[in-house]
């Protein structure tokens, strides 16, 4: 067995083949190393690539305030440990190499941290900084890509009523009834009740969680998080074994958001997390919708303060048909196959119009290009884009969008991430 | 005894005195002849004043379009029955001419049956019309337009449910409480109860009935009629021993909102008439207030539209602190007689500071005139100038709005429509 600084060798000899079993290996490495969230880590990696990224950073060649955050981690391995675990509980890692990962979705955190300053000290709070995953355990059977593109996350309050997860289970059943993927956090209370509403509608359902996918927390929502893992997924950024730590729900909050079209809050106190999964979303240009409830219930104040706070933009919503108004626009009408592709493009909304004229033919371009062209919000175009996709109006070509080929020679269409 | 018609001709030979009694006792004979709400008739009176208007549809004079909405009434005379039957329960006629005519609140319907069309089949529905009232038939012990001055609407649904009754109770107390009073339509399930809250806060409240005052409606709330009048006012625009016909409960509902600084529905069901009220409130620039309840409860479902639809801007509000803050604006800290006027100044809102400014020191000027000096809408000016009067910022000189002299010369300042 080779251990993880020889693999890391390899890997670097091999010139940058993301698909190296050093490059993997690094990631596990980060993912126990690194606490997610940290702004300046991550452009490390970005910059020098995971592996040597881990090199300097093993090897002491890395700048202090780096080395500094990883401290005694540095000359830790638990990588092959970790993943035999991962697979002992029927998980894998799931890396940006990986066909599998959420490209599209993550790029809203992508777009966002580029906007962080390199002044330590003016970043955004850990547990608000908009940084993407170095790397996410997935345990379950579902392909992580797919779940996420037609997902809303429905969060809420532990300490619910019934009248709240009434409603948050109402909603997971009706929205995954309709071919949504329900995303919440796997907590008690309006989270359980979420994730077991698109269960009871057999629909695949994502618990992110904020310790290790083989260690759920709490330790009651064993059975539960063993029948979301049947269709759906549990999904960390922390390594298996991974304790729940108080701020670690906070840093997990931007996954939440991130990974899903719109954040449903169902039920929410004056300070509840559930507020802060709400603020991510609308950060990352993302749906914020609301369930009012009683205005002598507790559990409600914190949701009728988003809804009254006018920059916040959230959306009032009583049903699951009013949350995929809002979420789904020209993706949900195009669920259906289209007959005729010129109805489909009829169907439009002006800002979709646009983005599909800004496609060029041949070469693809960038969502920031097509953004330019367009004339509009780069995250409008990471919105549409994948809806157009699943028309068949625009393809990726591993290095860019451009518009696709008539309908029969799109089927084999690669996905994002993928080699071209 | 002198006769209808002899009245109005010695009022006519008066030359006008809008004192004379024959003027009275022509709005009297409008108010039984006329049904409210008729944007052509509102404009004949209005543009031959009330005098000559009732002589010429009494006599055939006046335009056949307009004398068949009269119909039969043209040749009855009711005045001095209906004007003794008033005063047997303690009820008066309160007209346009007379000092306690709430001239302000009443402004916006004025201004907005300008924008009516000539084109009858034009107009709006006369239950959407925005036709201001030609009298008030009035019962109770407070005065009309000082009631009216701060004054919000608490509208809702006959078939309440527990949960709305307690809110709308609690709103009419806190509002009650903090100086304001409460307006109402006098109906079963929130307009109970909010009136009710209120009286259990010891305030003024005023029930806007679409019968006679003398005959309130529901009967089963004759007690509750009998307390409100005692410190507050039963308010309508038919005379004495008139039925609360169908149609009249939505002519009604402009008043409630006209009267008002803003309109909260508590409880709505999905084609509810307190859902009209808010419309007519936002039709005349007025707040709309919407508490939201459960999603599970027919009787919020109009509420949650209102909120959903965002053309309205209706704003949620769970407390009456959230409703004094959408309405009271710098009224509410004004309550307080302010120490210093520069603070108070400085305390004004930019546009109400603007309005101030386009105030000038001599001669009044109109509204209008304000608004296009102070660049802003005219119903925003009608909407601050009370503020500003009773911060004695501004003056009413009899014809128009000027700069206020120096407190000590204001305390017996003239009310708008007094003599001056």
């Amino acid at each position: 067995m080779t251990t993880l600084d020889e693999d890391l060798e390899d890997a670097a000899a091999a010139g940058g083949d993301p698909l190296h079993p050093g490059v993997r290996r690094a990631r596990a490495w980060l993912s126990r190393a690194v606490e997610p969230g940290t702004v300046d880590l991550w452009r490390y990696v970005d910059h020098l690539g995971p592996v040597a990224a881990v090199q300097r950073l093993r090897s002491g060649a890395a700048p202090d305030t780096l080395r500094s955050l990883v401290g005694a981690r540095a000359g830790q391995d638990a990588t092959q440990a970790d993943l035999q675990r991962a697979e002992r509980c029927g998980a894998r890692l799931v890396t940006p190499e990986a066909d599998e990962w959420p490209f599209l979705q993550l790029h809203a955190l992508t777009l966002a941290v580029a906007a962080e300053s390199a002044d330590r000290r003016r970043q955004s709070d850990r547990t608000k900084a908009p940084v993407p995953p170095l790397a996410l355990w997935v345990r379950g059977s579902g392909r992580l890509d797919e779940l996420a593109d037609r997902s809303v996350a429905v969060v809420g309050s532990r300490a619910s009523t019934a009248y709240g997860e009434h409603v948050a289970a109402e909603l997971g059943h009706q929205l995954g009834e309709r071919g949504w993927t329900v995303v919440s956090g796997g907590a008690f209370g309006i989270d359980a009740a979420a994730h077991r509403g698109a269960l009871a509608a057999v629909a695949p359902t994502i618990a992110v969680l904020s310790c290790g996918v083989d260690r759920p927390y709490p330790a009651a929502h064993g059975a539960l998080f063993h029948r979301i893992a049947e269709t759906g997924l549990l999904l960390s950024e922390w390594p298996p074994g991974s304790a729940p730590l108080r701020h670690r729900f906070l840093v997990r909050n931007r996954l939440i958001a991130a990974l899903t079209r719109g954040t449903v809050v169902v039920e929410a106190a004056a300070r509840s997390g559930a507020l802060a999964t709400a603020r991510r979303a609308q950060d990352l240009g993302r749906s914020v919708l609301v369930v009012p409830g009683p205005v002598t219930s507790a559990m409600s104040v914190g949701c009728h303060e988003l809804l009254r706070d006018e920059r916040l933009g959230a959306r009032l919503v009583t049903s699951a048909a009013h949350v995929i108004e809002e979420v789904g626009s020209i993706g949900s009408d195009l669920a259906d196959p289209a007959p005729r592709p010129e109805s489909v493009r009829d169907g439009l909304s002006d800002v979709a119009a646009r983005i599909l004229d800004a496609c060029p033919v041949r070469v693809g371009v960038s969502p920031e290009r097509l953004a330019a062209v367009a004339g509009c919000d780069v995250l409008e175009v990471l919105r549409v884009l994948p809806a157009l996709e699943l028309a068949d109006l625009v393809q990726w070509t591993g290095t860019g969008w451009r518009v696709a080929p008539p309908v029969e020679a799109t089927r084999a269409r690669a996905r994002p991430g993928a080699a071209s």
